[in-house]
């Protein structure tokens, strides 16, 4: 890294001395800096006990201090409150409390930023409803850090994973004039309508307007109309005909008004291209990439995994090793139908062939009918289905896959692509798409791309 | 990674094969598969060569063939040509010609996909404007995979200097209903105006509109006008006074019509946030950041650095090299001014105190004031700067920096962030900002946030 990375790292991060393996006993001795925010304070007679937390983990350090420590006079006036950001310098010491192995004795502390004692966010447990309306505060929680904390190992067990596995990561456009699959509803990009602060004031008849009145694009900024792309995978498409194995990871907008859980306007997704590969290559990887992430933050997030384990969902570690360690089940929709159809259970929709699955009934199948293990679903009936997937030999599935897991439901989806151009026509056809929006995509095939694609569409996961 | 990864990864990548140490020599006398694009073929009397590229890496694989191998018919009746995706079984064998130290000797060659005649990408040099034409085939040139290997490269080394710095990846919401810095240009992000297919043919009078002609904001998405931010920076800083050092990578889009080579609409930026930290440390995250990147690519992409070193820009290793290896000169803007006036060079633009630096100066002071070496300039006047950024004891300067580098001009700015509630308040006024805006970014003043940020923009360098 060079001596120069060391001029912003004076400080230590207090995970530095805490995690490691004997919880800061081997820094017992040392005298450090530490920089962050206040979490409680309590003055006793003698003694003053200031839990300091700066982010790098979910663990505070508790920082003792008496009256012979420099800048003990801002403690004792009030000027040190909950909330305010401090430098302390002090020595490593084992901890007389059971909470810790180590804790510091303050030489010295510096208040940085003083906090009003309006200050929201105090010890007790609140609500994450009115933490919404704190939201530039919120991160200070130790839900709001951990999630922090576990969304960017993920991320990063994200890059690792298709690094080392030798995928390109590449940025597909996110502005584009066409769109995808011709499902998911867009967002229009536009210069039309002036900026944020004009905008609420603006009149309808300020837009631009043709002689027959209709939007005059011309004077747009892409002088077309524009939109937020809702994939990147075709295009992705044409990078994996070069360079072989790619992957997207980028935001994606949705116009979809549908108020549940795991559907928002704005997420990240994760878009992997395979080249020279089919359904059960797709599978595999898809089977891989997870079990890598979910074992790179059980191994990483310890102290956070062990937090939500206890105050947010019992049991999500057991979860996420079953996860970790088992071979997933794999089955035909066909066979996942027959299943649900014997299953003893009362589901809000019907079940029958043809059917898109259902939360609930993807639930059921890996919850209840495979005890919690991830369920892979495999060749689905071609009518609920992306006009790209590759059709089967029996004319009415195509060759797609959904991994389900417990509580979630779907969570990647993935496909091997048509590579025949005459299949490909024909769905476009049958589904009343351009084939002209098209002509570059359908080009791949004319072109050396009789190859098999697969898709890996990991959706919302980072925002679980 | 566990054996499930290695059921996708049957074929070896000639990367695998080719990008050892010896090139390739210690695999000598292993069947392998690899699977890939025809670049070339060359049929002479007894023999055939075929050069295989997967994209993996620049070099080709040569496959030297006869007629004895499988599927050798397909080669003679002309079935495989330039574009054809082919997979190819055969031992390594040492190379007869000059150009690789090995060769593939074909056992078995299968056409997985055939290329038209037509296919546009031939072995000579073509135009870029000609590849623009053709862009979802121009990933399997030369220099748009050697492109897209090292931005690959890049992005990822960004990921791992600020992981293994201990920073937390975030991503701030791009769909926002405010703007940042009062500066930028946003785009409009609406669904009053319908999806793609009829937005072309969409009258004006279909717009929504209150009773005073005003756009009916009510019923757009987010039932308020909605923009795509020019930066996610301000957003940063309230994980930043959590979780004390953060980063953004992501898409950012500016709806400005600069029609230059480093503007555009949609580009991806480097945000990162340090807490605790002044001026002196931002310049130094700075300076350790470029010179990890540039040393990533130097030393893992070499065979592409060597391609554009030969064909696209004599010289560019050796300027790298000298970003990655010297100390960067730093002086202040006023310095900076005052060089540039005693200059004997005829600027464009005129120089004096408190002008913006123009490209011609930024590249005057890097490339020729300081030969050849990056420049950090810092402490610019007020009134060219954002208004976050911290005023100098001067009262006419801010701390911000920019840093200057050879053929470029600025590649990074920064600035260490205005603590003080009064002095923020004071800028807003004067820049005639609405306080009101900006609640929330004050607010972090007023509960521990005295502290010193700065921020390193990295614009388009991934661009570049």
């Amino acid at each position: 890294m060079g001596s120069k990375v060391g001029e912003f790292r004076k400080k230590l991060k207090i995970v530095d001395v805490k995690g490691g393996p004997n919880e800061g006993l081997d820094r017992v001795g040392l005298m450090i800096v530490v920089a962050g925010w206040v979490r409680t304070l309590r003055a006793q007679s003698s003694v003053t006990f200031i839990e300091v937390n700066d982010g790098s983990c979910l663990s505070n350090m508790q920082c003792v201090m008496t009256s012979d420590a420099e800048g003990y006079d801002q403690v004792k006036s009030g000027l040190i409150t909950t909330g305010a950001s401090i430098w302390i310098q002090g020595n490593v010491v084992p901890s007389q409390g059971s909470k810790q192995k180590v804790e510091l004795k303050v030489n010295k502390i510096v208040l940085v930023g003083k906090s009003d004692p309006s200050y929201p966010i105090q010890k007790k447990r609140v609500s994450r409803e009115f933490l919404r309306t704190k939201a530039h505060l919120r991160p200070r929680t130790n839900t709001f850090g951990a999630v922090a904390r576990v969304r960017n190992a993920l991320a990063y067990a994200t890059h690792k994973f298709f690094q080392e596995n030798g995928f390109i990561w590449i940025s597909s456009p996110i502005i584009t004039a066409s769109d995808c699959e011709g499902a998911g509803e867009q967002f229009c990009v536009t210069t039309l309508i002036p900026s944020s602060r004009e905008a609420a004031e603006s009149p309808v008849d300020a837009i631009p307007k043709t002689k027959d009145g209709l939007i005059d694009w011309s004077q747009d900024f892409f002088e077309k109309p524009a939109f937020l792309t809702v994939s990147g995978q075709l295009n992705a498409e044409t990078y994996a005909t070069a360079l072989s194995n790619v992957y997207t990871f980028g935001p994606t907008f949705r116009a979809e008004n549908s108020n549940t859980s795991r559907h928002l306007a704005e997420f990240w997704m994760i878009e992997p291209e395979l080249a020279f590969a089919d359904l059960k290559d797709d599978m595999a990887c898809a089977t891989a990439y997870l079990q890598y992430v979910v074992r790179y933050i059980l191994d990483n997030c310890k102290e956070d995994m062990d937090f939500f384990n206890t105050w947010i969902e019992k049991g999500i570690i057991d979860r996420l090793s079953t996860v970790a360690e088992r071979d997933f089940v794999q089955l035909s929709y066909t066979d996942a139908i027959e299943l649900l159809i014997k299953a003893k259970k009362k589901f809000e929709f019907l079940v029958k062939w043809g059917c898109d699955l259902q939360s609930e009934h993807e639930r059921y199948l890996t919850e209840e009918a495979f005890g919690g293990c991830p369920v892979i679903v495999s060749d689905y009936p071609k009518e609920i289905k992306a006009f790209y997937m590759r059709q089967n030999d029996d004319g009415r599935t195509v060759a797609a896959m959904d991994m389900l897991v417990p509580r979630i439901g779907e969570l990647i989806g993935g496909s091997q692509r048509e590579e025949r151009l005459e299949y490909l026509e024909g769905r476009l056809d049958e589904l009343k798409l351009n084939r002209d929006s098209y002509w570059w995509y359908l080009d791949l095939r004319h072109y050396g791309s009789g190859l098999v694609f697969i898709l890996i569409k990991v959706t919302n996961f980072l925002n679980c």
